[in-house]
């Protein structure tokens, strides 16, 4: 039994500590594996990109309990949704957003299944959420947990990339732990678009040349475009950080340009 | 086999690392879980407050070993002691102090039983502590680990909030990972103290009025104050950060008042 | 079945989320271990260090995966060894060499064997090595994964310490979590050396006389010399930061001289 445990929390606090409790104490011989306690406090966006990230690599049968939930106390619900053959577990605030239209079941939690009347209610993570997550290891069947819940709330959407005649402008999404800086446009964009030295790729005033297949085709400190390993292009700096040396961050544009004439 | 783990060794280090070798080889089987390694360095009071908070939430037969331990290499000694239905292993330097007066059993560990003469003495977590929570995982009784120890060392006392004439002062015992201003003034005080807007709650040169139930009740950036999902008062912006807002820090000076006059 | 990971990839991001998605996909029953996320970025050297001093303590059997992988989509070979009873996976880059001239066998992973052509080759972490870690975890023997590879690169060799007439003089090898200075000075160096006053610990313009059993041997804020639990003499401030009041760091002079005359 896999459960996963995604939070703002940041690690080693007390309220990480009681959720674990909680759950090896109600779903024994459960495996607790934290995959972020470090999403910036009430960054719901972060936490989703990280869901999707990592969904498709997790098992059949693992739980994912999220809890990002600025809107605690409020009447919002936390749900419970079957998708990819996993199940996840959190507030309706957009975390679960990019499965909207392809999950199998949802349901929204029923307090009254959960909690007895009377409760502490300012920690639904450890309250509601843990127990809820424990009764699903434990074989509870989703429709017994709460009535069905017909739509999962989307992230506002993002700008997409503009797409012109042979030109498109996107703009950093992601900045990674290493500064590699992730842009907007996927790969999926690029079929018409050559990959040599003829495509120019330019950030702020900065610029390179071609796609590469990897990092490690150039020289250190020199920096690359690619096709990174989640299918987006992303502007690097090989053995270095580019973030940093270009002073660049998310929302800054990115331009791929592979017109004959300027 | 359950046992946490909590050091202020940093998270990611050759300790730690060293530590959970230990344990693994000697206990085959277990599951060793982080309560936290973002102790503040040699912080006892941060750590009994993270053991305490969370132990509740344990189930029975975890074992809890903590390593924040200043005094290694003095005549200190290291207890293992049986509360709550869990075990807690440490040095007897205020760690455990909360349990004082209400534990079943409480043994000095032996050094003898444990460690070679001769063997480095600079590592007692990983030489001594480890090794002895291995032996309790296997099944090995409190009394065969060391003689009987009559009680545990308590933390040296901080002042309690102060309660006068329809006004409590305490203080800011806590700053969570969000910034929220957790006080010392426990729920248990409040029973004569009106919870609507009469109560006027300040801090510094801020005040806040009435004590609400949930964060959630208010538009973001609000100043508010509630009591919080352990019971103690904390003063929170909702969706924001009031300690970076205020500019407050543990020891600062809260207080409630309800009085007619001022 | 124990599999131990460590990363440059910082904790809490996409990139351990989706490796341990692979390893609890393709390896059921495994039980991960964070050695650490936290090795500063395409620091080989660092993470070599945490490997040595860690592996001793593991038990037989253990699989160590270690990406630290700044060659990554270059020609360098990605290794299994077998050594120690345990086996260790990641680049050929260093990250191992403390195991060469003492491992019992060692392949290069054939990428033809793990990976289907034209799969993204940029997180090899994730395509190749979590892949060969499964098969090694659910049995498969290290010659079906790839060819024989002769020999393990060393790190670059650093200056060892100089040993001349009643002196010697190393460096700080590595400050710790609590500022401890930990020189290169093996303890093995000091058969000759008296471990009383006579001997005079120099640190820049700071020095210290004698070598300590233990840290609490001394009063708070005494700055001592003492030999720590990996055998190597270090520069210790008694429940203080060293690093922090010396202004010392890596690279930094330390000179244990006991000859009479100055």
């Amino acid at each position: 039994m896999l459960l996963t445990l995604t939070t703002d929390f940041g690690p080693g606090g007390r309220y990480v500590a009681q959720m674990k409790g909680v759950l090896y104490s109600r779903a024994p011989g459960v495996t607790v594996v934290d995959l972020s306690h470090d999403i910036p406090p009430q960054d719901i966006a972060a936490a989703a990109r990280l869901l999707e990230a990592a969904a498709a690599y997790w098992p059949a049968g693992t739980t994912h309990l999220a809890v990002i939930d600025p809107g605690v106390g409020t009447e919002r619900p936390i749900v419970v949704v079957e998708a990819l053959k996993q199940r996840f577990i959190g507030p309706d605030n957009g975390l679960f957003g990019w499965l909207e239209g392809r999950f199998d079941e949802c349901v929204a939690l029923s307090r009254e299944r959960l909690a007895p009347a009377g409760d502490s209610c300012t920690f639904h993570g450890r309250d509601l959420m843990a127990p809820a997550a424990a009764l699903l290891l434990s074989g509870t069947p989703l429709k017994e947990l709460g009535a069905a819940h017909a739509s999962l709330q989307r992230m506002p959407m993002t700008d997409g990339p503009r797409i012109e005649n042979e030109r498109i402008e996107g703009r950093v999404a992601e900045v990674d732990h290493y500064g590699n800086l992730i842009t907007n446009i996927s790969a999926d964009l690029l079929k018409e678009t050559p990959r040599d030295e003829r495509l120019r790729v330019t950030l702020g005033e900065h610029e390179t040349y071609g796609l590469w297949q990897t990092y490690g085709e150039n020289p250190p400190q020199t920096l690359v475009a690619l096709v990174g390993s989640e299918g987006f292009v992303e502007v690097a700096l090989v053995n270095g950080n580019a973030a940093e040396m270009l002073g660049a961050g998310v929302g800054d544009a990115v331009c791929l340009n592979w017109s004959d004439t300027l």
